[in-house]
């Protein structure tokens, strides 16, 4: 299941907005006869691709995958008639399908065939892989990150204004990743406005294997500007880099003018004022998008966070200290400490002269 | 000599003004057969207790030492005479005593009485362990650290004022190892007032071995009080707790009222209208502290950070956010990010949930 596992990796970058997959189909003997993973939607799932490596020798063997086999005519014929058809002995799954609408009936398929059956091998790692997937399917809405890059004193700009990236090169490579891995990329106006940020993958900075950089690039994440007041014009470096969405209060009737340039512009109801940020998640997440990943200033990242919305916060921590008056991590003015946010952290970890603190809600 | 390091690391908390000191002497054989460690100022030196415990058996023995024997009398007859009187035939220092107008001389006359003599092995594990001596030693200045408790997002206390203990009871245990191991501990009049902070050591919490703990007990650190305009009223917790050293900027005629309570006043020359913090720390060099722990609110430690006179930086790091309008980590206003003062992060490691980031200037 470990090989599995790192097999479904492979998919890391491309596979959205299907979950990632891996399978290994070993024979009686214990060798391995069979690998495969799912590359991108509309190509074969990873049971196929193994399926087919084994062969004959398929016959017997037992099947390792990440995800419990499709049981539903899809883009591609479910995969548990293709593992009942090639006479697999045994089918032991990581985890079961997440979507509560059909998880098992996949594996009843195959005990109905006779195969013998097991579920839960490296669950938290499967489910970890997959947590984007696992979380639209479960409740509706993406996995939310917010990468966020400070001083050692917390601090993400001066009070100017004045920013640069404050981190190296090694967590760079490792925002691409982020993003990269992602269905889609929210950013806010001040952030495209003040950094001329582009929110773009560059496949050559991703630090990966050539196949997977293709693949990356292959398969951008969607952009998507929150631009309540419609204040980035469309001559930004934002926008000529590709198509994105623009989330607005009120469309103002410019639509057209955004379709005609490549974009798209939605408007949503108004929450207080801004564009209403639940709304925007459940639609994305209607929309297949399984990991969004937050790059903003302080006053969107804030409003996020302020909201609940954040499922995890990864922190690129430079060396340095900004200084007291230097602007806040999130905009998020609290008054009592009874009030202050628990988190714990999952890790912290060197990323070339740079930390990376990853932190969920406690 | 990781062996005699670890013998000198027993006089962590005790050996103030003097260095740590640790000896192994090792007959032909490979053998140990003397080992010793300096304890307190005044008691014989490591290499005494080493080759008390060897006896006649060090005669061609090596001896190793963490630091240069001594070769002037002190309150302890010279070490580098006694190595010779008992005839060992080597002599392996990690490194040479760091007082320029003393280093050398022991083992030359160790040298001139016929020994064979090595200097430098595991050096800078052992200035490590003795890093404000020798700073005190070279410099005439201790080493200092700065500890501070913030929240993941750079936050000391809430803006009204109202703070707690962020951080949990490991890293309150480390926080006593570390004045434990100082010679003074620094604290301002906003700490003592508004946290009614007492600054001592309490041995039952350092969370080490019962002989540590009594060696701790046994040798208090000065407590330094920066009350710069006399505001903590001598019945604070602080002034309850034992002798104190305050440093004001005019003694107002007061100092017989402190010295009646057991305290020391000392007023020193204003710089900026403020304690002179430079000549505060070249003062307590004369005396003997080797390491001065700073433990003060964001104004006092930041006064510290902006002088340039914060050696080490040890910063505890509860997992929480305390929000964007709560004090600053430090008070240090910097308009550009080009005076932005950069850090080497040395270390940072999960002490219980909480973690420990050691950070000194780059």
């Amino acid at each position: 299941m470990t090989r599995a596992l790192q097999l479904a990796r492979q998919g890391l970058f491309s596979t959205h907005p299907n979950p990632r997959v891996g399978c290994v189909i070993v024979a009686a003997c214990g060798e391995i006869v069979g690998e495969g993973w799912h590359v991108r939607a509309g190509e074969p799932h990873a049971e196929v691709h193994a399926l087919r490596q084994a062969g004959e020798r398929a016959r017997g063997a037992t099947a390792y995958v990440t995800l419990e086999p499709c049981s539903h005519h899809g883009r591609t014929p479910p995969c548990a008639e293709a593992l009942v058809k090639a006479g697999v002995g045994r089918v032991v799954a990581a985890m079961q399908d997440p979507n509560p609408q059909v998880a098992g009936r996949g594996l009843e398929r195959l005990r109905a065939a006779g195969i013998a059956v097991a579920c839960g091998v490296l669950e938290s790692e499967a489910r970890e892989l997959n947590v984007g997937f696992v979380k639209r399917m479960e409740r509706g809405l993406p996995y939310v990150r917010v990468k966020l890059a400070m001083s050692l004193d917390g601090r993400t700009a001066m009070a100017s204004g004045e920013s640069q990236w404050i981190t190296g090169p090694a967590a760079r490579a490792a925002v691409q990743r982020l993003r990269a891995r992602s269905s889609v990329i929210v950013t806010g106006a001040d952030t495209v406005l003040f950094d001329n940020a582009r929110l773009t993958v560059r496949a050559d900075e991703l630090g990966v294997e050539a196949e997977q950089a293709a693949l990356a690039a292959a398969r951008p994440p969607l952009r998507v500007l929150i631009d309540g007041q419609l204040r980035v014009p469309l001559t930004a470096a934002f926008f000529q880099a590709g198509p994105a969405l623009v989330a607005c209060c009120d469309d103002d009737g410019r639509a057209a003018e955004y379709q005609a340039a490549g974009h798209e512009l939605q408007a949503l109801p108004r929450g207080n004022g801004h564009v209403d940020l639940p709304l925007l998640l459940a639609g994305l997440a209607a929309g297949g998008a399984n990991e969004v990943l937050v790059e903003a200033g302080p006053r969107l990242a804030g409003a996020f966070a302020r909201k609940g919305l954040v499922d995890e916060y990864q922190i690129f921590m430079a060396p340095q200290l900004l200084g007291s008056s230097a602007r806040p991590l999130l905009d998020w003015p609290l008054e009592h400490m009874a009030e202050a946010p628990q988190l714990a952290i999952r890790e912290i970890r060197a990323v070339g002269n740079d930390w990376r603190i990853i932190a969920v809600p406690a």
